[in-house]
């Protein structure tokens, strides 16, 4: 069984870490920045851990790099002068091309968990894409047997595919949030509860597990409905601007031949 | 136990209908415009069926108006010709005020169910908010006992609100639905499965069951990630414009500091 050094202490490092632990892999070591999240983690994960680079163990089968996507380039520079040049790099994200892992390591991954991580949410990996690139076919083969472990769905993508991934995420995960955001927002101002959307939600979701997305559009936008838009425009009028915004330039894509102006 | 006559042959109607019989109530008789329509639909209710407004059941406790927003008031006019004037009107559009039920009917209400339907997929009414209005409190009265005979959760509601909750359902449903289309559209052009996305969406869902999605938001726009801002915006160009307007307007929305130009 191959073990791994965690580097990172943020919800990404955390869920990847007790799912790889969870699967017989060992976490031989954990490295943070901060002193206390590192602690904290690797208290939690029952693993010895560092905060300085230098100590880091020197031999695992592969370091994890579960950092911020700006931290990747800096980080896997400064293992350069620790780690030996057959060490095996692995970072953690879909916006992060692998050159991004300096040409120091011959070998470099990725290992891409396409969800969302919240602290106090536990996950279930059984389902969860895991998207796997690596610069060596012996090395894809290592992060298969290890993602396959933890999840059913494994993907082997390249850059590209990778980076268009992660932005058709944005949408729905981030852009549809603050959609949601949005929707509370008005609700509350009509001292309305939230909670009166949740069973709308979960069947709008509830429907594309069955049907493409572009086949279950409805509403106003779709069906030309200018007398709705008009009324909800006039509403719109008493939240911040960008609320219009986004109404109007969604409004226009799903139904070009609205026009709606700014 | 009061009985109605349903009028419309629509998802809103067969799906209410079907709710009200499986609940004790009675549907006397079922109108509709089309033949086809209505005599299918009359078949799986097991009723009397009309296409001729002026045969309708004169003396139902009540009258639902599932038709189009549009039809509401143009409905209900001719119905004017033929119901008698203590006759109940009751309408199911979120988008329409109970005014659009002329004049001539003193007895007015709204029965909304908050809820998206589609012709083949069946709805759990348990959870499903219904909203009700009403000119008399009587009539209120008599909409709450046959709303909580099939939903948990039922609420009244004026105008204002119900036209605001309304705008807010669009923003979680339909324009909800465009994200998860565009992102299918992005995944379908680099060959990758839409199922990718799906666990990523089922837990954006389900963590707002939870906390309030304003806490929950994450990703490159409220980071102010603008490295990532540009390749998203850079992969864009080879989809069509509207999808840069909404990635620019909801990333703007999110965090003002960003003040993306078009």
């Amino acid at each position: 069984m191959p073990d791994v050094v965690v580097i990172g202490t943020g919800r990404v490092a955390a869920h990847l870490a007790q799912a790889l632990q969870r699967s017989g892999i060992t976490v031989r070591q954990l490295c943070g920045r901060s002193e206390k999240s590192t602690r904290v983690l690797a208290h939690r994960l029952n693993v010895p851990f560092t905060t300085d680079l230098t100590t880091i163990a020197s031999d695992a089968d592969f370091y994890l790099l579960a950092v911020s996507d700006d931290a990747i380039a800096t980080v896997s520079r400064q293992l350069a002068g620790i780690l030996p040049a057959e060490a095996l790099l692995v970072h953690t994200s879909g916006a992060t091309p692998l050159r991004a892992i300096g040409d120091h390591f011959q070998r470099a991954g990725i290992f891409y968990p396409l969800q969302t991580f919240s602290t106090d949410r536990p996950v279930d990996f059984t389902d969860l894409p895991i998207c796997l690139s690596a610069r060596r076919p012996e090395d894809l083969i290592l992060l298969q047997k290890m993602a396959r472990r933890i999840s059913n769905r494994v993907a082997t993508i390249d850059d590209r595919q990778r980076a268009e991934l992660h932005l058709a995420a944005v949408f729905v995960n981030n852009f549809t949030n603050h959609l949601f955001g949005i929707a509370a927002s008005i609700l509350k101002a009509q001292d309305l509860s939230f909670e009166l959307l949740i069973p709308l939600i979960r069947e709008t979701v509830a429907k594309i597990e069955t049907l493409p997305p572009e086949s279950m559009q409805t509403g106003p936008a779709l069906r030309g409905d200018r007398a709705t838009i008009s009324r909800h425009l006039e509403l719109l009028q008493a939240y911040p601007p960008q609320y219009t915004d986004i109404y109007r330039v969604i409004s226009n894509s799903i139904n070009p031949d609205l026009d709606l102006k700014p």
